[in-house]
C-alpha cells in the first residue's frame, strides 16, 4: 500500500526554495512519502484565502491524506500548531483560523496538540516551522503513526475561527446577497452564493439577475461559450457556487471586480423583461 | 514495471489549486500514477501556444506516456474530448486544434471518443472537466486499459486543425520568410524556420542575414556567448529552429519582438559585405 | 531502497516546458528516479543567487542526493560541466562559480569531468544542455553508477570561484558590516551576518542596532510578531543569518531595500539609550 499523500498549501512562493527544503526534510525522514503541491502562491499572510482553497479542494484527494496548510504570520510566537481530523482527512496547520470553513460546518472530528518536540528539526528556527516542525511531523504521521502519537487531544472548541464572508437569502424579496470569495487566474470571480441557495428561490435560470456595482448580468448559462466573446455571464462553477465570468475574457478586468466585493442576486419576473 | 507517466499541460496557472485537484483525482483512482507538470502557464485560452509546447516536448518522455493538454475555452460546450495516438504516445485533449502540429505532419495514428461517462466524476461540473473528466480518464488509462476501452474510434479526418504559422522558402531569391512562434523566459525568440530549410539554401553560416522590423542580424553562432554581452545573435536552438537571442540579455526586450512577428532570412553574397 | 533524489535548481522558469523536458529525459533513462524541484525562478543568468540558494538548502535532503544547478549563461561554449562531491552530496553543475560557497568553506571533496559523451542525448543541442547532457547524466548517476564512472577526476583547485559578498567584524568598534544576500517573497531581507559573528560581540540582543541607508532598527526579536504590524525588526532566520523583516509586511518595500545593499550592525551601550 503506498504511503498516504501529503499535500502542501503555503504562501511561500516558488522563488526561495522554502518548499523544496520542506520536501527534503520530509523525504529524509520518510523516503516513501508522496508529496503533492496544492498551492504555494497564497497571498502572503492571507489566511482567509488559504482557508477557502483547502476547503474547496481537499476532498478530491484520497481519504487519509495529510494536508499541510502553512500560511503562518505568527510563526515563532506562541500560536499553536494543531493536527485536526475532518471528513476522514488530516490537517496539520497553525491554529490561526485556516480551518474556519470546517469549523463553521462542524466538520472537525478531533484535534491534537503537536507536543512531540523530539520530532522537530534541531535546532528549531524561529522563522521556518514549515521545514523544522511541520515537515518532520508530516513524515512521522505518514509512516503509519496515528494522530494521537504526536500529542494529547486538544479541545476543538478552542480552535480559532475567523469571520467568513456570509451570504444572506431574503426569500420574501427574492434576493440573495453574497460576496466574491475567490478570483482565479482567468479572472473568473467566485461568489459564496451556493447552488442550494439559488434552489431555495426556485426560479428558472433565465430569471436570475446579478448586480455588482453598476453592472447587471442576467440569466444563468451552462458554459462559458454561451454568450458572445467578451460578454459577462453567470455560471454555476465546479464548487457549486455562483461565478461571474466573461467568455474568452476576464470578468475581473472587464467588470473591475475585487476580492470580497458584495454582489446582489435577485429574481426578476420574466413577464417584466422587455 | 512503473505505471505510464501522465504529463499535464494547461492554462490553469499555479495560483488556484486546479492542478492540485486534478492530481488528487488521478491519485484517488490510480495510486501508482506518476504525474509530471509540463507547463501550467500557457496563456489563458491560447490553444496555439499549447499546440507548440506539447509538440516540441512530448518526445522527451518515454513511449506510452499519456499527455493531457487542457487549454479549453469551450469547456462545458459541445466540443469533444478526444484520445489520440501519435508517435507511440497518447494525447487526451479537447478537440480544439491543440493537435494541429501532429495533424500537419500526419502523425496521428488513431483517435477515440471519450464516451465512458461512467468513469467521470459525478456530478460532473460544467466548468472544470480537467478534474471531472480528464483526470479520471487518465487514471483509468494508466492502469493498463488500452485506448479503445474509453470509447469508439473517431475519424481522425474530423479532428479540428488550426492554421499554423507557416514559413516559406524562396530558393530563387535565397530567402526564407518565417514567424516568431515562441518567446521564452529569457526573451529568446524562436522562429519556425528550420535547420532543414536553412540547409536548402546550402549557404555558409556567416552569410545568413535576418531582418525583423528595422533590425538586421548577421551570421549564425554556435552559442550564446559568441557575441558581446547585450548583442543580438542567431542560433539553431534545441528544437532545431532558428532562434533570435541576445547574449546575457533578452532579444524580446532589446529588439522589441512580439509573438507571431514576421522575420525574413536571406543569404548575402559574402563578397558583397564590406 | 529508493533511488537517490535528484534536485533541480535552474533559471528556466516554469513557462516554457524546459523543466518538463528534462524530467522526461531523466525518467526515460531511469524510470525510478525521484525528482524534486528546488527552484526554477532564479534570476536569468544570476549564478550568485543560485550559489546562495543551493548552499542554503542542500543539507535538508538525504545524503547521496544529486543536485543539478543549471544557471548557465555559457551553455554551448567551452565552459565545463563538473560533478562535485561535498558534504556527502553530489552536485552536477556548469563550472561557473555556482559552487563558490562550498569552495570558500573548503567543502568540496572531489570533482569529476563529465567526459561520457556517449551518455548525452544525440544530437546534442547548443542551447539546452540541461535536457541533453545534465538530464541523462543524472539518470545514469542515480542508477547506482559512482561519480568516477562519468569522467576522470578534476582538480578542485581549478574550479571557478566567484567573489562572494563578505561580512567584516570590527571587534574594537563593536560593529559588523554586511550585505543583503537574498530577498524572499515576503520581502524578508537576509544579510550575510551570521549568528556566530554576532556572538563574537557577546552583546545582549536588545543592544543591537542595524543601520541601512537612513533607517535604524534596534534590538533582536524572537519572532515576526514581536513588533507592531508594519514595523521593521531584526531576527535570526532559518539559516542562522541576521534578517531584516517587517511584521505582516515587506521589509524590502517598507525600507526600500535592494539585493547586495550594505548594512552596518553595531552594539549600543544600553545606558546610552533614552
Amino acid at each position: 500500500m503506498p504511503a498516504p499523500i501529503i499535500t502542501l498549501t503555503t504562501d511561500f512562493g516558488l522563488d526561495d526554495c522554502y518548499v523544496g527544503a520542506m520536501k527534503g526534510v520530509i523525504l529524509s525522514r520518510n523516503p516513501a512519502a508522496r508529496i503533492i503541491d496544492l498551492c504555494h502562491t497564497v497571498g502572503p499572510q492571507d489566511v482567509l484565502q488559504a482557508a477557502y482553497l483547502i476547503h474547496a479542494n481537499f476532498s478530491y484527494f484520497p481519504e487519509g491524506t495529510l494536508h499541510l496548510v502553512i500560511v503562518d504570520p505568527g510563526v515563532g510566537s506562541d500560536r499553536k500548531i494543531i493536527l485536526a481530523t475532518a471528513c476522514n482527512h488530516l490537517f496539520l496547520v497553525p491554529d490561526n483560523g485556516v480551518l474556519s470553513p470546517f469549523l463553521k460546518r462542524n466538520q472537525i472530528t478531533a484535534a491534537f496538540s503537536t507536543a512531540r518536540e523530539d520530532l522537530y528539526l534541531s535546532p528549531t528556527s524561529q522563522t521556518f516551522h514549515g521545514r523544522d516542525i511541520f515537515a518532520p511531523l508530516a513524515a512521522f504521521l505518514t509512516k503509519g503513526n496515528p494522530p494521537e502519537t504526536i500529542g494529547p487531544e486538544y479541545d476543538t472548541a478552542e480552535l480559532i475561527a475567523l469571520d467568513l464572508p456570509t451570504s444572506r437569502v431574503d426569500a420574501a424579496k427574492a434576493t440573495i446577497t453574497g460576496t466574491i470569495i475567490h478570483i482565479d487566474r482567468f479572472g473568473n470571480s467566485t461568489t459564496n452564493i451556493t447552488l442550494h441557495e439559488i434552489g431555495i428561490l426556485n426560479s428558472p435560470p433565465e430569471s436570475l439577475e446579478l448586480t455588482i456595482a453598476n453592472h447587471t448580468i442576467t440569466g444563468l448559462q451552462a458554459n462559458y461559450t454561451a454568450t458572445a466573446a467578451g460578454k459577462p455571464l453567470l455560471i454555476i462553477n465546479s464548487q457549486n457556487l455562483l461565478e461571474i465570468a466573461v467568455n474568452r475574457g476576464s470578468a475581473q478586468n472587464r467588470l473591475n471586480l475585487s476580492l470580497y466585493d458584495t454582489v446582489s442576486l435577485r429574481i426578476t419576473a420574466k413577464a417584466a423583461r422587455p
